[in-house]
């Protein structure tokens, strides 16, 4: 199966085959997470944990369900999510009186409590995150990881007492996002999403946008700056240094498993995965290659260099099942461990063992007295080249736009690119651009990138470039 | 408030202070997990997956929804929770077509998918678990971490060739009961339920039974063998070396954040929690005490300390507030602490710090240039003394039951007891004794007791105790 020309049946042949998640569940959109891709996603997971820990946010859960009399009280926010919430209505044999949502987010489950939370001046900021599963109603085409109806994220909520000092929250938000990124080797860009396309009750919503081997666009995440839309309807206050009453400006910011989508798209191959270190539950695999009357031998010396291994804290899988060589570098290739040993009975005379670079199929060999340091520096070199190879495609994808005309008119066109563009920036413009084209505007740089042009739609001179591409 | 005179005013008291969870959600029985309880609660996560890694349990994520066309498909399991299920009956705008319940647990979301995964004997055993939130529709009253409609807990489920591989299982799960009680101080009993009182479902229940500072008993745990009762109607079938199709046998094994709540009650006291060092955010809490113009000195002799226990991985607060010490005492003592340093300018010149245990309240000092080793050892000190101090007071509210007629008729007599007594086992005179005496059957100890006596009904001899008790 090919990714590149093929890329939505290769996806879904490789989540299955590196048995990621099983979509047999008997609910459209609601996977199981198999022990591997789950394995994936916990580490995922603990190296946000880890991010946000430093940062000084405190981890907490709050309940999954929400009444609809809280659910209601943003009268944007309901209405963006109206149409995609399950709705609790019975317990055991009752009809409830107030009907409960399952959180498509928490902001409406939070709020309330913020607004018993914080008093003062001196219970700010309040930085909060939690790593849950979220429920929507998709009614478009699921897909493991990236278009799922239970999904798992984690949503860090801020408050603040300054406009500003949620506008620097934004910022603390968006170089963890670049620091996960380069972790996993995702490139991305960061976009000020137009106003009708913002999240519902933001002041501004951030989208990080990545670029998919069909170079459709799919967003790994968001922040978003409140300031007091929420703060107002649920009235979160705090007393400031003179007394005075104020609602507290407000941030969030989320990601979800499509980081491990993105993974697996933008890293794999024709032979499988392909993960960043990171987060692969074994960083390394040590394939044991037998002679004849040596097994004894190699056995042993393999067992030693796991162990060798383990005690440095590089998770490595021993694979001595009763098997050919080949297929378990199939095995493993599938699996998308970084680096493979081999050893066999010239390596040992040499003494050397022997690596494979899962991403980029260097062979070469290690002197086994310095095993540690270069396994660890070969490990490095991987996530480097991972991630020069994944924003050169990013960047490739990325096309100049000076004329509508260049955009292939048909959905499949392989020749569909991301476009740069110039935008006066008034909605008339976009919403044109948008609907003769048949393509989304993403936005714009929310750090400003240098541009001078003019707007594709009208001709006004501008200062602003703006994205767009076919989303996934 | 007292512990011991007004448990239940007390324990409602203690998880407000300590800031462990929020009751203000406005949905009864669902609360918000605060910062410090998460933390406690996930550092009882991560010793559960430490331990069912190490057996080979493989961790998975299963959906949370189950449609009502699985649920049903074991008749005593769907009786056992008809009137305890949330049930979600609407997506969107639409009405769903097949209802679906939200978890109370997940045999009937796993077991379709087990059929899939299970061929041949060589898929045996299966062994998976899952970190999850489950739900119930609770009509008693509710209470923090012990009866709750959302609820924090693990399953884990196995499949096996034969019974006797089943119950092998059983045993290493009561192995590792033992283990994490043993690291949170916890005294237990485990009793194999009456076939009356079994989960809804299972061959036989063994019950993990915890006394309460009130002589009530809850169960903390629990550990089933399904026998083919689920994969009957499930259909989980392998293939055996003969070529043969058989039904796998099963067992589960759970315990949720109740654990958390018998840690609070057993060991807390009325200043507040007291935490096994295993699972306390912080295992030390440092105070500098400041005299006149040493404030530098002290501070800096105190962050010393601070990163040396760190560099050690023992978890150190330092509390610099600008605060009097006797403030901070009160504090960290009421979140549990389980060890105090105190540095004034005396303990630096005699080269020493001042420690105080949470549990005991004993003073001493520490030579300041063995304080690694020193500390470890009086934390190891603190949970052998919690676990002698918990089970002394679990085996005297143990009382040998003669006759009927010393079991107090009030519920809320101080003297109720857990009662010990010879049962011939036949259901008649178990359900005779609950009906007389208001109280339950828990069962009969899993691991046979030397017993001696008469059915204290029927006075038939018996060589098997039952233990009976009012439950929370």
């Amino acid at each position: 199966m090919s990714r590149l020309n093929n890329y939505n049946e290769w996806y879904l042949d490789i989540v299955e085959k590196a048995q990621l998640s099983d979509k047999r569940y008997p609910i459209k959109g609601m996977n199981v997470w198999m022990p591997y891709g789950w394995k994936i996603m916990t580490f995922i997971d603990r190296y946000i944990r880890e991010k946000l820990d430093a940062t000084n946010h405190c981890e907490v859960s709050f309940p999954l369900l929400i009444p609809e009399t809280e659910f209601k009280k943003e009268k944007d926010h309901i209405k963006g999510f109206d149409s995609e919430v399950y709705w609790v209505t019975h317990a055991g044999l009752d009809e409830l009186d107030v009907k409960l949502v399952i959180r498509p987010t928490s902001e409406t489950a939070m709020y309330p409590i913020f607004s018993l939370w914080i008093r003062s001046h001196q219970d700010l900021p309040l930085k909060i995150y939690q790593i849950v599963n979220t429920f929507r109603y998709e009614t478009k085409q699921t897909r493991p990881f990236i278009r799922m109806r239970e999904i798992h994220f984690f949503e860090s909520h801020t408050c603040h007492d300054t406009e500003k000092d949620a506008q620097k929250q934004i910022e603390e938000d968006l170089e963890i996002v670049k620091d996960i990124a380069n972790k996993l080797c995702i490139p991305y860009c960061l976009l000020k999403r137009t106003d009708w396309d913002k999240f519902p009750g933001a002041y501004y919503t951030v989208g990080i946008d990545t670029v998919m081997p069909n170079h459709k666009v799919l967003q790994i995440g968001s922040v978003h700056h409140y300031r007091t839309n929420f703060s107002e309807p649920y009235n979160i206050m705090y007393e400031d240094e003179n007394g005075e009453h104020k609602y507290v400006h407000q941030t969030t910011y989320g990601m979800s498993e499509r980081l491990l989508g993105v993974v697996i798209s933008v890293h794999g191959d024709d032979k499988g995965l392909c993960l960043p270190p990171l987060i692969a539950p074994f960083e390394v695999v040590i394939i044991p290659i037998f002679g004849k009357n040596n097994k004894k031998e190699i056995s042993e010396a393999t067992v030693k260099i796991k162990n060798e291994l383990e005690m440095a804290n590089i998770r490595t899988k021993l694979d001595n099942r009763n098997d050919r060589p080949g297929s378990k570098y199939y095995d493993w290739e599938i699996k998308g461990v970084p680096l493979r040993l081999e050893l066999g009975a010239r390596d040992i005379d040499n003494n050397v063992v022997t690596f494979v670079r899962r991403d980029n199929g260097e062979r070469g060999t290690i002197n086994a007295s310095s095993l540690i340091p270069e396994i660890k520096s070969i490990l490095a070199d991987i996530t480097r080249s991972m991630n020069d190879k994944a924003w050169k495609f990013h960047n490739d994808a990325i096309f100049d736009l000076k004329t509508t005309s260049d955009i292939p008119k048909d959905e499949e066109d392989s020749k569909l690119m991301v476009y740069r563009f110039g935008w006066c920036g008034c909605p008339e413009c976009g919403h044109k651009f948008e609907d003769d084209n048949n393509i989304k505007i993403l936005g714009t740089p929310y750090f400003s990138e240098s541009y001078d042009g003019e707007c594709i739609i009208c001709g006004k001179k501008t200062k602003t470039s703006a994205y767009a591409a076919r989303t996934m």
